[in-house]
């Protein structure tokens, strides 16, 4: 029988939770909510679905260290790390080597790293069920989260007819993956009730996966081609990488593939989700006192609502009069503003950037 | 001849710049305007009117040792420490006590350090033409400084008719001492012309004041007599101030002397002046960028407006999207505050009083 192997992306550019997020220590490598960074927790979360030996996280070389202590179950050569960022499409890829280089008969689910489940249970029955329509049959499932208010910052999927009862779960053809659309066509999607959201949780076997790729991202699979003989020969593949990657094309595994093929299937998610995208998701996991200000490590607010204030290491952040705010202290930089304008934050990265040695501070 | 003295009473308690200012490290101890604190700027200032060894600065226990490091020029015993702040009256006592012990017939300038005043010339010779008024006259004079705005901030002084031209500038009767008026009020006293604000800044001769503290304050008189006798033997005194002043009553010289007494005269400044009274106070001594931002320190500014924020260390604040707000970063505190906020700091400041190990950060 086929095993069954899990892959969690663990990249990102470290800019919407700075300054706690920086390039090297991006939000998967951060305990944001929880004890534990959010990788640990993603990792512990798909633990008894699949056995260390078959699962892998590829993550970024700026970050490859920090991500390496944040897994002390995984083997060394099971955390990898790209030489640069080429988006998904090439992450998916080199998880598709891997897999292949274990067993090319394999299934893979490839998972974010950086995503906030309470409800495990249904996490991992979802899980299961994607498992087993995609040991059955040559499709790529994707799980969707069902939408519960008309977000701008997500990509939808629309349903169409009934794929396939799996596991007393519907499965559902896809008609049309869509990207962060505006507003009101948000609202629109949510109201239907023919729409979720794309997480990038896909789960598909290698087999299916590869003729995907073959067919409709030629180029990928050719340029990685030296890294599976480098792989077969099971030597390690850091140089190679770094040949390679280079010349591969910048470019979503959606784009890439979901949106080309006809074998793409959604299922509806049992669970609860969040993907904790910027610093205002953070009231959501933390109490707040009686005027909605959440306050964590030496921080408060006096005459003032629903702020976010964050302090590290004993610092006192005191704030008065200020309403509707974040406000973050770190070691060495501090962030103020508006949780309004929160996603706005790569403005200041910018501007940090272009300030003379601005690069040490992200 | 009589001899001139200043005594600078270089007292407060360090709250309306926190978290720059401290308990033990007032306002008058910060560079906060210019490159040296502003007690060391006033020491300068005088220091061509008045030799070294007939200059005192009064401050309190706590801070002693900081004014000291800020008064290099100063012997041991011309920084004489208060045991406990009883506010201006027992302050006004100690240094007339002071004088006496020197000479008798001396006359004295009482001056605050912690104000900006730019004009030096202007300054030294309305200090020179209330010298020659005091030594000439048996009365008290009092500095005022002319209104350029409704300031509820100050108390205010009513000019009466001229009492006298010396050195070819103006002494006034004083009508009356106003406390901090409302705003309708302090309307109607800037478009009158008939007042000016009390800076506390006062010249006597010791005998003139002294008459009038007999008449006015007998108590504080008889109270602090025992630290007459100690230093009439030329013997430390601060022992006996630790049992002299908790008997005193807390009481201001206005109060308790100024506006009792009918012998107050007043000179309007021919200079201006900045009492430096909050942290909005920071915009008029430094240069603001295009969008009225003044930024000290490893401080920016993106889509905001008129923001104070100030930065040490190196360390990085970084604001977005917020107008009209004062942001300060030390070493191991951070306010956060609306500038039309500025002056209920006291607030936050008892707020983190009461919070358990707060007196650490005041």
């Amino acid at each position: 029988m086929s095993e069954r192997f899990i892959v969690i992306i663990a990249g990102g550019k470290g800019e919407r939770f700075w300054p706690q997020s920086r390039s090297r220590r991006p939000k998967h490598l951060l305990p944001i909510v929880g004890k534990s960074p959010l990788l640990t927790q993603t990792l512990n979360r798909v633990a008894s679905l699949v056995p260390a030996k078959n699962t892998f996280v590829i993550t970024s070389a700026s970050q490859v260290r920090a991500v390496r202590s944040c897994c002390p179950g995984l083997a060394a050569d099971h955390v990898v790390a790209e030489p640069m960022g080429r988006d998904t499409a090439p992450a998916v890829m080199l998880a598709a080597l891997l897999v292949e280089s274990r067993d090319p008969a394999g299934t893979f689910a490839v998972l974010p790293s950086d995503h906030v489940i309470d409800d495990q249970d249904a996490y991992l029955s979802d899980l299961e069920a994607a498992f087993k329509a995609a040991e059955a049959s040559q499709v790529l499932v994707t799980i969707g989260i069902k939408p519960h208010e008309p977000a701008t910052g997500f990509g939808y999927i629309q349903q169409g007819e009934v794929w396939k009862r799996v596991q007393r779960r519907s499965f559902f053809h896809v008609k049309r993956f869509v990207e962060k659309p505006p507003l009101e066509l948000a609202e629109r999607y949510l109201k239907s009730g023919d729409y979720v959201w794309n997480a990038g949780m896909f789960v598909w076997s290698l087999p299916t996966v590869l003729a995907a790729l073959r067919e409709h991202a030629p180029g990928l699979v050719a340029g990685m081609e030296p890294v599976r003989t480098v792989l077969g020969k099971g030597r390690p593949i850091q140089s190679v990488l770094k040949k390679v990657y280079p010349q591969l094309e910048k470019i979503s595994v959606d784009y890439a593939l979901l949106e080309k093929s006809n074998h793409v299937v959604v299922l509806p998610a049992s669970f609860d989700w969040d993907d904790v995208g910027s610093w205002p998701a953070v009231t959501r996991h933390h109490p707040a006192d009686k005027q909605g200000n959440v306050c964590l490590g030496n921080a408060l607010v006096e005459q003032g609502r629903d702020n976010i204030v964050i302090s590290d290491d004993g610092h006192l952040v005191a704030v008065l009069g200020v309403d509707d705010c974040v406000v973050v202290h770190t070691r060495d930089a501090t962030l103020v503003i508006p949780k309004a304008r929160a996603q706005e934050i790569k403005l200041l990265i910018k501007r940090i950037e272009a300030t003379k040695g601005g690069a040490k501070w992200l």
